[in-house]
């Protein structure tokens, strides 16, 4: 494999110090003169139609400078699936009904805080109640109260996979297990709550600061909503503080804010408190999963019957994606010969689900897992062994969706079990321990174009100075990830500099080459990396050609970038340093700086994804036998990233996705009276804290992934599936108690616990 | 002449809402975490060594984070000539010497404004004070006392220019005068006081706001007197209030605020009050001038031999320039067969004198207009007569320095003769009266590269978008000139758009495409203009293309855009929208953006610059007899500055330098008491007000400058050399008054006026 001198490496975080040392501004932290606080009306009934909207003692509050319902504005409906405009059912403002507790009815802006709270109590809103469904079977009965006008069954996404046939499969098999699983809503929990401030710029445009992780997207989806042209609006992407998923649309204070500062010419800043996004914020999709497997007695799996129920809540927000998602995700990681999937987005009177990290993969690989572990114990099989009997392999194919390139799953399996000393660790175990196993697979980032974007995936601009710095510009949003320091490090490496030597500028539409799609779907390695070396490489093009003139190379030679220096390859004597050979460039061109473009869109890679990546995980857990509390002692990961770019990034997103599969699968859901979300804050909404993180060994089977760069695939995302079933299996095997409903609480195990501890 | 639909329309500057609107940010409106208030502790003293400093105390106070001195600084000199290193001859902070009162000797970064003006008085500086010399006479003797040990002389430039044959000429000559003239140092008295903001940011590097007309030279100084790479620092200039050649150096406080964030990880601005504006900031070059004339007797000239000594103050500043200028425009207006001029450029023990609108010509051209009224009255001709005998005409040549392209100078003479009714007015003026005239040619943007840059003298970048809009990127720095508006205008003129069609992105170095030389003599519109124009053909070349194709045309065809189109010249049928062009350029390139980077550098222009702008002023004064005091009653303009680009922009130019001409003229004074400036605000500082400003007429004499961006050449800085001479001699034939020093005060008329009033 190749030596790389800044891949693998140990890199702290480009926004690390900035944000340790609280220099990192915010948006919330954005002051401008004259600026406006927002704030927003929300709907307290679930279902209702707006008889009638009384704003004039509002208006009349001293300090208010506009309030605005969903009369006032364009009725210009959005949605992120811009290539199926039927997908797009939100107004910024509620017009004419609500259809959740939380949905948004009207916004103020005054001169503080304190009065556009104010002003919206003096708000008058007259609804007429109408019957809600919060239950995605009841919402498909016919019958059920219909949310959306254009659709009156409720399933506003039907999608369809089928492939082999499912029939015969069944038919086939010597061994066919049936269960439902029923997964819950999760919060994102970002620490930073959602905040944008827009300002009217002096020639008519918007400039919107935004806590988001799609500039590009929000740029274009609040253009058609204001009536404007894209290139009117600006959205910067200031530091953000987490978003995994939740911030990867346009939302009604991005809206109100732009709006409202064309209409009274002032800044506008909104930003959300906690409560309001607990109570109305978008959360993990809860689904109702059928799924049928049929093996063969050896263990051999032969079909796959998969039936989803997404509960959607109120809007579709990024529910067609986590619809087309999970269908996928259940073909994933085993061979299924035989395989039929069907999933249904259905509407409901609770706040949204949207995209959130996994993106339909926890759900359904929650599924996946848990029945292989099922079948495994009834077939008499360990699961790894079932598990390596049936793992997919590079160059399977998902027909017509998707073809594995790269693939360390088996070697992943096997390395976990290696690690966790699986076979003699699980006959050793006392009562109340348990060791269980949960695998994942997942995309870098999507291929099927749903924003209809007319520009490249991914951008990448490069400007090389004689001063041996060059200037990264690309649209990629860092929202904490760690993508800036990722792509730094894909082009220190191509360029043969050091991290200090480039300088970057991400997440501005204005500033930056059009276009990226943002952050979600482990994305941003993948494509903004494959567009940095696009750039990179009509860089070294020109340095090449400028090095060899100079020393009047022989054609057939090689040239490379490397340590500082651009020299025929091996050959530091035959070459000059990084900027004498960009001086030489531009002094041929008459002084011209050097820039290049670059970019990267995939293409001849399926429906799905041009690369997954794959990985295993084992935990440890012991479980009380009398208040059924789950300790969670150890966790073993073994995962394929490709090449590991950054092992201190993969590092932090694998504690992320741990803490994130621990709070899963074992203590965070929203309690819902209805379509009321009762526990809005981090008191009641309980999330694994530093002190519950268990100890854990990981391994990083490194595979080379041709469509990546240098070998890279995702690492962000596909952690976040394998956790919850590692630790349900685990304490099955050490209680009896197998979940298929979570999360795993105490009282559940407790009531679950038919024959005591094994 | 061409039919412009943009170009030469009155369109409101860029800026002016915001400015008005008070949403404008200068840099002292920025505010960032953690910023430190930095301050200045001055020498009281005009000479001196600095024997020791004491800085614990001021250190030791609560709340001061940082205390330099020049001793902690790199010892890295720096001044604007970079491609003749001995001229620069400053430090950031002074090292061993002090050299005017007001060098800057300390800065203290403390947590408030206050806190940083008490640290300052706790520094004690201990002083061993040397002879000082304030007058250019005395500091060019022998044993003068020296500024600076590389230079005994105290004259650090020599300038010499001369063609014919300057004593043949004399000899030639039938009438010659000779004639000494001392002019003054004014103040640039920008609205705005120096400020600037640093901030170390994440990767070690500093971003610097600075209110200045040169990012790109600030950028590059302050790379070297940090020892950090030119590209780790990002100079941005947001809002600016006013430059006037006052803000193009890199500055104490630039270096400072960076130097200081470096070394306390936290932000530091400093801002200057009026005073020390007052106190210690550059100024206009005092000049001492001595010219010698000769003419034939029908009022040809044949002869000039001009000498001129620069009051340089104790620093070269931009001194090489104006002493390269002055003797430039010496040879300007008029035909001078036998010519030689020699500058030199002297130390004095006084504030810096720097550029100033007008570079060298209000000094120059004081002279040389004087001396033509003067020699008319002998000659016994009519001063327009004499001129017009005399003007120099399109090309004409200065020999290896310049050659003049287009120049309205006759047809401006003729004009403003006959708006002001010149012939019959002159005759009928009563005692007290005066009518006078006076001439300028100058310069739109210097060819000499002093300040060696390796990149293009202008550059731009244009983005093309589907919608309709354009985004242009350009390093130029819109100082309140209105550059942004002018180069908007000439893109949209170029690509058929209106100015809503435009966003500019201006004066940013890590931004905008390198690079710009900053705002300075009068070079943005023809520069930075045909840097835009050559960035927009490019972006029409490939819309021609794909609307060629599109609509079969034969490749004899011309295509235009224009009204929002691209099409086959005048058949609109045969086109499409300008977005649909860019939409069909990028579906080719399957989803690239349209992008195209143009630039500018004059090349086999001479010495001096691309192009001459010329023009007349006319005043009319009346002079009270009793108190001396001079009222202007009207001033009348013809002006040839090519192409208009903006009426009502070059109207707000002749505006302003009229206000200036006339502060220049009879009240504006620095009052020194040897090298201490004793009127340091607006109240002893006597500018001209509103109610100063007469009545006037304007004539823009178009003409087409094939060099400049539509015909375009200069506007903003000619117009301030001819108000001076003209009222001069509108005062002279009120009063017999012939001013030679500058200015024109009420106590020097009535000492002056040995005849009465004639």
């Amino acid at each position: 494999m190749k030596q790389f001198a800044v891949i693998g490496k140990d890199i702290n975080r480009n926004d690390a110090e900035a944000k340790a040392r609280g220099q990192a501004l915010y948006t919330d932290d954005l002051k401008l003169p004259g600026m406006l606080y927002g704030s927003i009306l929300r709907s307290p009934l679930a279902h209702a139609r707006i008889a009638h909207i009384d704003v004039s003692r509002a208006s009349a509050l001293n300090g208010v400078r506009c309030v605005v319902t969903g009369e006032d504005i364009p009725k210009v409906k959005y949605g992120n699936w811009r290539l199926f405009p039927d997908t797009q059912d939100e107004y910024a403002l509620a017009v004419e009904k609500v259809r959740f507790i939380g949905d948004e009815v009207a916004a103020v802006a005054a001169t503080d805080r304190d009065t556009a709270q104010e002003a919206l109590s003096l708000i008058r809103v007259e609804y007429k109640e109408l019957p809600a469904v919060f239950d995605v079977e009841a919402a498909s009965q016919p019958g059920a109260p219909v949310l959306h006008d254009y659709c009156p069954s409720n399933v506003s996404v039907n999608r369809k996979i089928q492939y082999g046939d499912i029939e015969k499969g069944f038919a086939e098999s010597d061994y066919i297990r049936e269960d439902e699983f029923n997964v819950h809503a999760v919060s994102h929990a970002y620490l930073e709550p959602c905040s944008a401030l827009a300002q009217l710029d002096q020639d008519g445009r918007i400039t919107l600061w935004s806590s988001t992780q799609v500039p590009y997207i929000v740029q274009c989806l609040l253009a058609s909503t204001l009536g404007m042209r894209e290139n009117d609006i600006r959205v910067i992407k200031p530091f953000v503080g987490g978003g995994f998923g939740g911030k990867m649309e346009l939302r009604t204070w991005e809206f109100c804010a732009a709006f409202m500062a064309r209409k009274t010419g002032r800044p506008v800043k909104f930003t959300l408190s906690r409560e309001e996004e607990f109570l109305t914020g978008r959360r993990r999709h809860p689904m109702k999963i059928r799924s049928r497997v049929g093996f063969k007695k050896d263990g051999t799996l032969v079909a796959k019957d998969l039936r989803i129920k997404l509960d959607g809540g109120a809007y579709n927000a990024m529910g067609p994606t986590a619809t087309f998602l999970c269908g996928n995700f259940g073909a994933m990681l085993y061979r299924y010969p035989n395989y039929r999937f069907h999933g249904e987005h259905v509407y409901t009177n609770k706040p949204p689900a949207s995209a959130m990290r996994g993106f339909g993969a926890p759900q359904s690989l929650y599924a996946t897992e848990t029945q292989m572990n099922i079948a495994a114990q009834e077939l008499g099989m360990d699961p790894v062994e079932l598990r390596l009997k049936n793992a997919q392999v590079s160059g399977d194919k998902i027909p017509d969706v998707a073809t594995i390139s790269s693939c360390g799953f088996i070697d992943s399996i096997k390395k976990v079990a290696q690690m966790s000393n699986w076979k003699k660790k699980r006959k050793s175990l006392k009562p109340g321990q348990g060791l269980g196993i949960g695998c994942y697979s997942f995309i870098s980032g999507g291929v099927f174009n749903w924003f209809n974007t007319t520009y490249p995936f991914s951008a990448a601009e490069i400007r090389a100075f004689a001063d041996g710095t060059v200037h990264l510009l690309t649209m990629t949003a860092d929202i904490g990830q760690g993508s800036d320091t990722a792509l730094k490090q894909i082009l220190a490496e191509e360029l043969g500099l050091r991290m200090e030597d480039i300088r970057i500028t991400s997440g501005d539409t204005a500033m930056t080459p059009q276009a990226d799609l943002g952050s979600w779907g482990s994305r941003v390695t993948l494509m903004g990396g494959n567009a940095v070396l696009d750039a990179a490489r009509k860089i070294k093009a020109q340095l090449f050609g400028a090095v060899s003139a100079r020393f009047n190379m022989n054609v057939i030679y090689e040239l490379e970038c490397k340590g500082g220096r651009v020299q025929a390859k091996g050959r530091p004597d035959k070459g000059v340093s990084f900027g004498e050979a960009v001086a030489m460039v531009q002094r041929a061109n008459r002084g011209e700086p050097i820039v290049a473009r670059g970019s990267y869109t995939p293409r001849d890679k399926g429906l799905v994804t041009p690369a997954f990546g794959f990985g295993a995980q084992v935990a440890e857990v012991e479980v009380d036998q009398e208040t059924g509390i789950v300790q969670v002692k150890k966790m073993w990961t073994a995962h394929d990233c490709g090449t590991v770019i950054n092992p201190k990034g993969v590092e932090g997103q694998l504690c992320g996705s741990i803490q994130m599969g621990l709070g899963y699968a074992l203590c965070e859901q929203f309690v819902m009276d209805g379509g009321k979300t009762l526990n809005t804050n981090f008191l009641d909404y309980k999330m694994a804290t530093a002190v519950d993180m268990p100890p854990g060994d990981v391994a990083h089977v490194e595979t080379y992934e041709p469509e990546g760069p240098m070998g890279a695939k995702e690492c962000g995302e596909g952690l976040a599936s394998p956790t919850a079933p590692a630790i349900s299996d685990a304490v099955f095997n050490a209680t009896g108690y197998r979940c298929t409903d979570l999360p795993i609480t105490p009282e559940k195990i407790l009531k679950g616990m038919k024959r005591g501890f094994i």
